[in-house]
């Protein structure tokens, strides 16, 4: 974790104070649990919330910490700093049956599962974003590409929808996730409940937002832990996914969209109008980062017998770091999203580079569903596609020399869809086709046609 | 994938046939979506499926391959050697309005779907071998431990009880994995349905045991089969975390488990009885091959545009490797945990090997339970923990000279819970304790003690 | 591995003959050792190579598996059939005081470097096409862009000098790799050489290629083979390096360069030049499945002991998926380098397309070396870049609206560097630069400028 | 990075004051460079020493966050504030013709140089460690495992012998990578120095203890980084290797070693001398952290065109992250080994556990050297194998049932090597062996047989 791509929202969920926070809710619960079973005295119980219920001021932090410094020992410095306020009279019932891990574990439970929270809230976000735009751009004609090479028409929305779709996706695996690592261990040295009783787990769990774990060791399944990063590992990649098509769109020779930058934001001295995606750079290195944690998560599900304690220093930095990273990427990614800068324009432009060329499928379909062999439709197409690519100046056979324009070429540049008018001018073509059905494949809208079933697609994926 | 580690129900699936035929039907499904549609004749539909509905013979595929050498285009050397079959005027509608993605990216997700099935059906295995064993052995005392140390007993039983409930959580996950990988994509080009109505696609997917992609570029998106992946290696996980507990058994101090061996299988010469842990070994390798599949899949998420095609030679080499390395290993260790031979007296030699001292933490509860003092029974206890270890001839203070023993001692040493030996005769205590508590505290069988929430948790884990 | 990214050069030091020929090498040398330290009948060790030294036909192969089937022990088999050449009198000594890992080590640390030769030989190719593309384009100029955004010019033979110097560091790599695998262990059980001479596994390393492992356990240790894998996945990355490259260049609004296409071979039908960048995608995928290798391969190096087995499985996986894969991928792409098709033409109109706005910093630096304050050099670049654009009609302040054009304009529009232009109608500017001051700036051709040190560099790279 | 695995020796490097102290010396050599060159004044060089060569305290750095916080760059920050120090008269000239990326990546260069400097040292510390320990415990017999079970007897200081050598190649590996990772790029916006004489560049690389980056675009090739990586996650796994062996050797029912405590310190008060491996299950949770960084640093590898900042977020987090838990990991790794208590008495034990089982190779070997048949050898020892297990109430075909024990049995017993004491009185032995050769076999001392090329090898690894 490094302060330059941190919330503060996050990172006080992996902060002493909070840590501290819940593992005196844990023992506290616990101690009414016992009281409740009359193992421990309720008066004891009662006591350690009356006078221990207290906020972790940095000034008890650092109380615990030179206690630790001593004991070498977490949660024997947090309940003698504990004894310290509650007595030891009471105090000393707190903890009573339980193991270190007993805390650990659920607690570790307790901040992913808050840490979830908030990244279901920040993929809201960026859900949000993605459906305004989405709608705002469901229409908007751009050149669909497959390996970077012009393909057929889509739009800008379809693009924003299906994100929309790949991070709900994500959402419903999160969701799942944390459910999964909602769980909490009260269970004792090696999960027998040999000197506590499992009636204490419940009550706890349920204090605490989580549901008792069927069966722990002295920890909790780390199993419920690697999937918890691995789906964090998949959503980063679908924002790798998003913010690639936008370095995309923006770079010099495309331009169909651009990061917003603030009216008052300083370029450089001679492209004052010029920008880096370095949100989406950025965005893409800290997905590399959060898929990071993957590998080592995956590393820890394999403890030695009832545990070993080797996932510890890796979930120390893995907790942390991908959670943190994850939260601060995606409220970044909102905000890239929702001020997205769109290039409407440019986007035609590419669309009629190649004077609907795109098209080919589309009339080569058009030709044998109108009665033109599989053969014969293909021969007009492809000889009329030839046509427009040298009115491009462009000999396919010869791509390295200018081809020469002829006066049908200089009508042709006139037409965004140079391919239809070649097509209105081939006369093999009007023997084969009817008239009306010629010009019912000319007429017809070519963007209409490429968009029909946008609308379809939209109530798939947003009802 | 190699064949010591195959299975044939598995590599089956990513053999020729099973892709061709798979294709087949997407094609001839598609064919008579499009006739109900009207757009095709509804005799050459019928006509694909009438003469085409043939087993992808070796002679078949040969043809394919041969074409495909000429054409370099998979789906077109199909679709011609279909042709061949089909006769060129029915044929000529097959694949219309599609593009090749529509056919072999539904092909692969029916292909994860089979693999899926099967993987779920070795997991059942596993999940019934490891329920057999869990409740043959759940009151087995064997001896818990933390970082390799004894710690407290538990049961063997609770050992087979969690990897169950470890691997019913895989399970869940696969179900849920399999589910998002199940789905259609007909859609065209760029994913618009321009060329093709999307009430194929639903026909298709409904035909094909799939959902219909809600919206796709030229593909479905990377991040199903990211999760499918992902999930996999989790699971991988979950299998390491079982054999390494075995391979720990099984070492030669520990001896509490072996693999099974036939009766005739020959050892070596002078230990024909002892065995290496070599299947489980191998699974901690099969393993980590499984999860090598996680970070290329993860990568594989972030196309270009509308796609590029680099996730492509990934999947051609981690989907069958992925898949086919889990189906032996999970059917190897279904086989491993049904048959793996237990040594109950080993496990209860440890137990007593250091004369009942990890009941110290029960006797410190008793105690503080019973009105002494938090200080004193820790004092207690511990006086009579450096007394069992001097009976073993250890001196804790000084561990590398022996203890020389005494009468006590020797007395001791024909307990097998030295502890409450030491405990009985300790004049302090019986001071501090009735007599009635004393002897209530030793009474007690010790296994008793810390099995008496087994039940519990198998109803948990087991309902 | 699969044959559609397989070389038989290098799957054939994977297959059985090239095996089991290495272990009969490594044995039969072995014997001759023995036999010269009187520890076994010269005889015999002769007996050896002049009866065993015969090509494992697919009939042996046959037979070995045919025996490994009854024995489940493969170097049993390999013996026994050995024996059945050799006869038992003289086969009796062979593999005396060894262990299986001492064949079976050596004999993949041999594959190793048989497998690391070929790839030295691939990457020698990849640096022959480099270097003849840098030579021939090491002064094409071509817009160099930072974040995809066009920054100041550099030449086509930069970016294959810079590839080159990448490979040549990759290959260096790989030959301290080669060197650090090429070791062999014939010391026993344990290592101890108990049962074995130390001379046998210097006289076998020697005969071998090898150098004898300093000290061995049963096994080579792994982080050589880690080390291995790893230099492997940095070569990988490299490769990816190139390919993205040549991805960005082939993209239809780039169009710079293009991956070769024989002249006979079929595209679409409307797009019969149009070409995807299907070598380059196919490349990047495969350098992640070369790069999957790596985590596998570390997670290999902890072995319990003097060794366990759960690398081997491991390593039969990725010892030939990486080596052939990346094999296969450097000559794909030697060839893609070689035959890479580039456009100089549409490389100068990118360069020229924003009127040499991509020489503000060479005027910025000019200014202030004549005198000119860094605030006044500052402003003048400034008012000349706003120039450019709008005669673009390009409005920086607002970008959104096109601005409108006058006479200047039009003028500049004639000029390729539109920024010397309107520098040299600068009045302030005249007035604080010298007259020959300025005519030495606008004077001096950009492209020069920019390729002046392109030498120094190529000088450095190719020596 | 967190606190808890943090060493201030290398976190310091990682600090603004040393990176701002680095970013200062390379501006301030290029100006020395650019001076001689006669392209700034030589007094304005010698300015920026002189006024600006000052450490860089907290309220500098606090001064150049504020800068940053409004212009957004922190290149800029840094001259600003630099400039404010040395005055604007001079400072004009700092950075001229560079860009931020010659400063970024230079001191990147440097930062990785000088922790790499720390890492040899500390691996300098694991390597003593190791090299003492081999000496000390060089003939201290050991059982040899394989797979975890009981193989041939190996010493105590072969196991730290073979660290040693794989420690050493680590080193030989990280001096390597070093070497690579130090290079000084000085080039310009996209690397062709058309703004600065490559001069500058060799200048301040000499200076910096760098040596010039051949061809760099804006950035030095992340091929170096990967590569520097790749070799810290080699590092890693070879310290978990020695940290596993400990874990084992510590396991309750082996304790053939542990790891050092204070007499101080506390243990439980049940088991005072009972310690857990935690430092060494620690340094197993850090190896994965480290590793953590090999995947995303090769990642990083393939940038786009000349460029793009993805790479940079990576660094910012494994940069620190992987060098300061590898440090500290290395440290704790060194006083791990040198104060490790090693139990020689438990060992023997282990040794001695199975009867001298473990000779069985020994004399098969002794008895076809002399003369016996393959095959009646190997009747000889299995016989003899199986009286040991019998004298052990073992019977190897029944081994659940406990064997019953005769006269011979108990005489057994009392020898260690019970294999000898069975052979000498077998009759049929003693007539196919002559009386001589049988006493040469049983009057060697076994140990020194399995230990006696013990010094080949120390002399192999330490010479």
């Amino acid at each position: 974790m490094i302060p330059r791509y941190s919330r503060p929202e996050m990172t006080d969920i992996w902060e002493p104070a909070n840590k501290f926070r819940l593992w005196f809710e844990i023992e506290a619960h616990a101690c009414d649990a016992q009281a409740d079973l009359g193992v421990i005295p309720k008066d004891s119980a009662k006591a350690v919330w009356e006078k221990g219920d207290k906020p972790y001021t940095p000034e008890r932090i650092a109380r615990i910490d030179e206690i630790e410094l001593e004991t070498k020992h977490d949660v024997i410095a947090f309940t003698t700093e504990l004894a310290e306020l509650v007595g030891a009279e009471d105090s000393r019932f707190v903890h009573q049956g339980m193991t270190s891990s007993d805390v650990l574990d659920t607690c570790l439970s307790v901040q992913l599962t808050q840490a979830a929270d908030i990244l279901l809230a920040d993929m809201d976000k960026v859900l949000a974003a993605l459906k305004d735009r989405a709608f705002e751009t469901k229409l908007m004609p751009t050149m669909g590409r497959s390996h970077g090479i012009h393909a057929e028409p889509t739009t800008m929305g379809l693009k924003f929808a299906r994100y929309y779709a790949e991070f709900q996706r994500g959402k419903e695996r999160l969701i799942q996730a944390r459910k999964e690592i909602a769980t909490c261990a009260i269970s004792g040295a090696v999960g027998t409940f040999a000197n506590i009783d499992p009636r204490v787990e419940e009550y706890v769990a349920e204090k605490m937002g989580l549901t008792p774990e069927p069966v722990s060791t002295q920890v909790i399944p780390r199993d419920r832990h690697a999937q918890y990063f691995a789906v964090l590992g998949v959503i980063a990649s679908s924002m790798e996914n998003i913010v690639i098509e936008v370095r995309h769109m923006q770079r010099t020779e495309v331009r169909e969209a651009q990061e917003y930058f603030a009216p008052g934001q300083k370029g450089s001295s001679a492209m004052p109008h010029k920008r880096n995606p370095i949100l989406c750079e950025n965005i893409t290195g800290l997905a590399r980062i959060v898929r990071a944690s993957v590998v080592p998560a995956l590393e820890n599900v394999a403890l030695w017998h009832e545990r070993d304690i080797s996932h510890s220093s890796v979930e120390r930095m893995i907790g942390p770091d991908a959670t943190i990273t994850l939260n601060f990427a995606l409220n970044r990614l909102a905000g890239l999203i929702a001020k997205l800068v769109v290039y409407p324009q440019n986007m035609l432009d590419h669309l009629n580079a190649f004077g609907g060329i795109h098209d080919a499928q589309r009339v080569l379909l058009h030709l044998t569903q109108n009665g033109v062999s599989r053969e014969g439709a293909y021969k007009i197409v492809q000889r009329n596609a030839m046509q427009v690519w040298k009115s491009f100046g462009i000999d396919p056979d010869n791509p390295d020399e200018p081809a020469k324009l002829d006066d049908l070429d200089k009508q042709a540049a006139k037409h965004d869809n140079r391919m239809f008018f070649f097509l209105s001018k081939d006369e093999e073509l009007a023997k084969t086709l009817s008239n009306e059905d010629l010009s019912t494949l000319l007429d017809e809208d070519s963007l209409t046609y490429h968009t029909k079933h946008v609308d379809t697609i939209f109530k798939r994926v947003f009802g």
